[in-house]
């Protein structure tokens, strides 16, 4: 073990500091005099005072003790920094580092530039007060809080040399998914990931409350984390020479018990593992002003954001603040051009062993495109079209299977312990789950449990996801399997998730482009009949198509050779948010591989094999999107072509749902022509859709033939219903689309009534019928239910 | 303390328990022969199998010793079924204690009804496998996982006598909410709420994995509960008889504990407390098939579902399963007729103490309206539109904090840490924010914290969430105010709970309606201008949206006073999910008490004195929702009138979104007739909305003038910028509406052209200016920024 810090190196630790927290306090208040080389005026202060100090001091406190720790070891060290609004401590280390001033050089290491970074900060066209994209050395969106330690594990899985300091913020600690990613240590294996150094910071307060761990009894606390496995070491106080010891020595016993833990691993030994944690409690503000008319600002809720509201109106704050800033020194540790002092420089790690500058915390510059086996492989012959049947996902199960053989440093799957129900199982044959927590001799029949295990499963979305972001956010590669309805419990992680992407793109070419987030939506509404109502949610994609169009893209392939093409597809991109849409249950296979490729790179395309007579100009078009409302809509072509044989039907699927946007809007977008070319002009157009109706017409509203439009899809309509039954509650089945046809084509409307009451009446028989059987989702295909031809004109 | 039971007593428990576990395994396989008095027979089986074993058993044993501790005790105790697909076991007891039979009489208490609640079981047209609202005795629905326990705090608050037993699935612990709510018993007060009693299940096994909690250390899970808060109880093993006393003796001791902690606390003694929680250990599908072909069965995620897969089709199947089921001794327990015998029937509690029948389950029948005070005598005069500026929210805290002066026993008010950031800080004169961990003296200075405080405060929007629907679900009321972007974090919970309302009102006269869930959101995208990208999303509306119109209403108040009558409907109203959206910043008020009353009870209406040439027909409508496009929208007006005297202008402003559907879709939509002659039938419509444009386009698209809506709204462009710079990256401000305009109406399309650079050219100097200056959002209406004037014509 390095020696603890000498009382000099102690001054030193102490001087960085104070710098820092200068900076702080700098991008709060100040729009001029930088350095306080002029008594401080009402001219010098910002007229907007926006920004967050209560969390800084104790966030600054830290990243100079991290510095100490990766300069004595020369570690590669990250950081994440869960409080909220905790940018301004994150950039002042970058700042004085120098990696701020190479990627933003307007910044420059002198007054000019630092006076640039104190403008700019929190400032209309400037940065904001958490982190962001724009902050060099953060992984993590401080906005929302609550994913900083999910974030961190993803981050430390496949990187055995790299250790993830992640400071949770004890308001952060109160919602849900954080409170679930403590569990995370119980899914790290130390022979072959990284570490994470969670670094629980306890200032007491909230926004306007305390927080409730700081108010809990200390033997409570350690309780709680030695409960989540961890060993908790206490760094408390507010003096700050004993506080820099502490921290120092803390610092160096949790790497000590890191180092052996995986040294253990990795010598093969297989025993409990406890990893260190820190509990650092200060108070809020540190080192803040005490108080102000009379009230506690450090120490208190007071401190969040501005602790002296109005120091160019009022000269008391004016006074307060010009004492509170010359108190840290700003003349002895910035030179005359306003350069941090040499010796404050030598305690930063230098190159990429600065925080700010890690590679992973830039992913895309570490990221290798994954080893890719073609789709076609694994593809299901197909005779004819709906001649053979296959479970997508079931397909996609054998692909990702070598995909991960292929890959087994850079690829993971995720799944709330659905990865069977799935029925992606095939995985396993490459890969056990990961498990790190006690193994029974059971385990052995059927459990796929082991240490090396690639997939992740865990009973939480939240914990998932935020793996997932973490692991791509660094570089990696991954896809998350979920259930359908169940995909809005991560709403708003994707939606940070997705503007971080946004954002990052926006940065300029230093922020390197990283592997894509993939979401497969499975078990999907419409197979969600025994479930019921609770089950049946396909709104995610609306959320999803929310986001910027630039980043966002959404796939619903109609058989397992287009899911094949597009899941190979996403796992090449980069810098998207990929959301695909498939069920696990059989479904027919329509289009062989080389087909579903081209269909897949159209996004939609007029099947020539489901129209009738498809080299007339159409009657009408049936369209669809989704597995289970393009076999409805293929069924609703052979009833209309057993009735009317001469209706000229023209069967367009969509698969990449942004095909239907206007190309201003987004890149897969058709043009006006082709749109028109596949839709018409002018014929009715009957779309039959996989989730709520309205994302169609929303997609469709500026074409030409919109206003022909008429959308299928789902009404919130549904129960413990057999498949049909839940089809024919929202209108997505066969006869409703036939029927809807009737309506639409001018020709038959004279001839409709009939057929119409005849397909109603055999439609509530069949449900009656269905009803009755108990019938299954698989039976559909099994002939014990109404199937259809696929038909060539 | 009650004696333990004698072994006598075990033996009837054990007999009780044995009959609803038979039942359980009857709703999962039989359609016929549902007392197995002949021999068991392929056609006696369903056709489909479908439902979940494994969690069965340990939930009939409890709540076995459940009705044990209510009778011997006379206990008010409802239960929540945490763990998934849980309703068997629900349903069982449900259905011997008589409540299930009086709420279906066609599932009687003899053989026919037991085969009709077989048979609808997980089948067609019948019920779910999870608890719903068709289950009685149950508030929780039992699809999505994690807000068990939240759901149980919600229903003990305020209700004394009342004693929630909260069974936690350890899949289900896994989550995120879940794992948060183990925080609530920090916020229950002793002296005036009633007791969750916990019951961790550790089954040992989700679908296909092992539990992560049930593979921790002994000495690790005590700790982690001990950290949490409470005392466990360990209640673990796989023998009857002995987990019988054990279970008995550890529910006793827990009640003991809860009065001895109710007791100090209502003798006014404020100690720490520790609330007991049981940790039951079993077997998953306890008392199950062992094995099945060589595997393990009974303790394996093996019993997940259906343990014996196929008895019609497989022989070692069927004599297998009546093995199983004969070893329950259904012939012992029930009798000719198939009616339990009236031994057993002892056991189970009478009347309203019966779990099923708890009138706290069903909790409108417990519902008292709020005492609302009329919101006039609230509302901020206005001499002229516009003439005054409020803070929505301020006046809002002011009547909130009246009614909950005025139903102190029923009302709470919920928020994450945010209350008064979101300036409804009146309250705190009625009542402080609840709080039972340590206070320290500097909490008197402005923390508003007390025990018995009715202002709900944690950073967590699950657990806020999940506290509301509990309490509302058992009769009381409650409002949740939260960022209008984080609300996505609840936006799976939004769902579920709007499907429950639905169904709820589904299952006929005996469910009675509770009152509504009241969310506000505010700190909205218009004004997170500081905040940036992050905390810009307005698309919770459009989830809301996707849920059935029956149950959901959506509503934007244009300025102060509207809020306060939209607040008040809401909270008068029962069976809805209402959605408000309003800001905290101050807006100009235009409208009067009871011009504000008239206009929310329209939904949508004209405002002649902001229109211009208004006895005219208009050139063109400019329409509008939410208070900053309301804003935006009337300085576009005073824009295009200075410039073009003559052009006539209608102004339209919508409060409640769903005015704009067809009233075949929601019944707050205007008719056709009223749309039109509000919106009329050809003329450009230029509306301002406040989230993301789709929707409105969304709720109008079926309406005759659909194809002149432009809609102008948040386009997901967004950075730390000014309010104004926000409002033109997005299109929605002043100039881009008048600037629509001009495009529009085709007698302006001649002189539009130079206008509009002349315009482009102002805002664009605007937007310098403001980011020159830092402006804040309240300068908008300072007089700093270009304002506009209220006209008449």
């Amino acid at each position: 073990m390095t020696s603890l810090p000498s009382h000099a190196e102690v001054q030193r630790l102490h001087a960085y500091w104070q710098a820092s927290n200068y900076l702080c306090a700098g991008m709060l208040y100040l729009r001029d005099n930088a350095l306080l080389r002029q008594p401080l005026a009402p001219a010098h202060i910002k007229r907007r005072i926006l920004g967050h100090w209560g969390t800084c001091p104790g966030q600054t406190f830290t990243l100079t003790h991290l510095n100490r720790l990766i300069r004595e070891h020369d570690l590669d060290l990250m950081y994440v920094c869960g409080p909220g609004h905790g940018a301004a401590a994150v950039l002042a280390h970058a700042y004085l580092d120098g990696h701020y001033s190479e990627r933003y050089p307007e910044c420059s290491r002198d007054e000019a530039g630092m006076t640039r970074l104190f403008q700019r900060f929190s400032a209309p066209g400037g940065i904001g007060s958490h982190c962001s994209p724009h902050v060099p050395g953060s992984i993590h969106e401080g906005g929302e809080l609550g994913y900083s330690l999910a974030h961190a594990f993803g981050a430390a899985f496949d990187n055995p040399a790299l250790i993830v300091a992640a400071m949770v913020g004890d308001g952060e600690a109160e919602t849900g998914p954080l409170a679930a990613s403590w569990q995370s240590a119980r899914f790290l294996n130390p022979a072959r990931d990284g570490a994470v150094l969670p670094i629980l910071h306890l200032n007491g307060y909230k926004i306007a409350n305390p927080s409730l761990l700081a108010r809990i009894s200390h033997a409570e606390l350690r309780a709680l984390f030695e409960g989540h496995g961890y060993r908790p070491c206490f760094v408390e106080g507010d003096d700050p020479p004993a506080m820099h010891r502490k921290m120092a020595r803390a610092l160096e016993q949790c790497l000590a018990e890191i180092r052996a833990i995986q040294a253990r691993a990795r010598g093969g030994e297989r025993t409990p593992i406890r990893w260190p944690m820190i509990v650092l409690r200060t108070p809020k503000g540190w080192t803040g002003p005490r108080q102000i008319d009379g009230h506690a600002v450090e120490n208190s809720w007071r401190s969040h954001q501005i602790p002296l509201p109005d120091p160019a109106g009022r000269p008391q704050d004016l006074r307060a603040l010009e004492a509170w800033m010359r108190g840290y020194r700003p003349e002895a540790w910035f030179d005359a051009d306003g350069a941090l002092a040499a010796e404050l420089r030598a305690l930063a790690p230098v190159g990429d062993r600065r925080i700010s500058a890690n590679p992973h915390a830039n992913g895309g510059l570490l990221r290798r495109a994954l080893d890719l086996p073609s789709p076609e492989a694994y593809s299901q012959p197909v005779r004819a079209p709906a001649a053979a049947d296959a479970s997508p996902t079931q397909l996609l199960g054998n692909y990702l299977r070598d995909v991960m053989r292929a890959n087994a440093d850079r690829f993971r799957l995720f799944g709330p312990d659905e990865t069977a129900s799935n029925r992606l199982a095939a995985v396993f044959e490459a890969s056990g789950k990961t498990w790190m927590a006690r193994l029974l001799d059971s385990d052995a029949d059927g459990g796929h449990l082991a240490a090396d295990g690639r997939v992740m499963e865990v009973l939480s979305e939240h914990l998932l996801q935020g793996w997932l972001e973490g692991y791509t956010l660094t570089g990696r590669h991954g896809l998350l399997a979920t259930y359908e309805a169940f995909a809005h419990v991560i709403d708003s992680m994707f939606n940070q998730h997705a503007k971080w992407l946004d954002k990052a793109r926006r940065q300029g070419a230093w922020r390197a482009p990283v592997p894509s987030l993939n979401l497969l939506l499975t078990s999907v509404v419409w197979r969600q009949d025994h479930n019921g109502f609770s089950h049946q949610d396909p709104g995610f994609v609306d959320v999803a198509a929310n986001k910027r169009p630039e980043v966002v893209r959404i796939y619903l392939p109609p058989d397992a050779n287009c899911l094949l093409s597009v899941a190979a597809h996403c796992l090449r991109s980069v810098g998207y948010a990929n959301v695909i849409v498939a069920d696990k249950q059989r479904h027919p296979v329509y289009l062989d591989a080389s087909e579903a490729a081209r269909h897949c790179q159209a996004g939609a395309s007029a099947w020539d094999w489901a129209g009738t007579h498809v080299s007339h100009e159409p009657d009408v078009v049936l369209a669809c999107a989704g597995d289970v409302p393009t076999g409805e809509a293929l069924a609703a072509v052979a009833l209309l072509s057993s009735r009317f044989g001469g209706l000229k039907i023209r069967f367009v699927n969509v698969v990449d749902l942004f095909a239907l946007a206007p190309p201003t809007v987004h890149a897969h977008g058709l043009t006006d022509e082709a749109f028109d070319a596949l839709f018409t002009r002018d014929k009715p157009v009957i779309f039959n859709f996989h989730g709520y109706p309205a994302l169609i017409h929303r997609l469709c509203y500026q074409r030409r033939n919109h206003v022909n439009f008429h959308v299928h899809g789902y009404r919130e309509q549904g129960d413990v219903n057999t498949p049909f039954e839940l089809a024919v509650l929202n209108g997505i089945d066969r006869y409703s689309l036939a029927i809807d046809v009737l309506a639409r084509v001018p020709r038959l409307r004279h001839c409709g009534a009939a057929v119409r009451e005849q397909w109603l009446a055999r439609r509530e028989q069949q449900v009656a019928q269905a009803r009755a059987e108990g019938i299954d989702s698989d039976d559909i295909r099994d002939g014990r239910w109404p199937t259809y031809e696929a038909r060539r004109d």
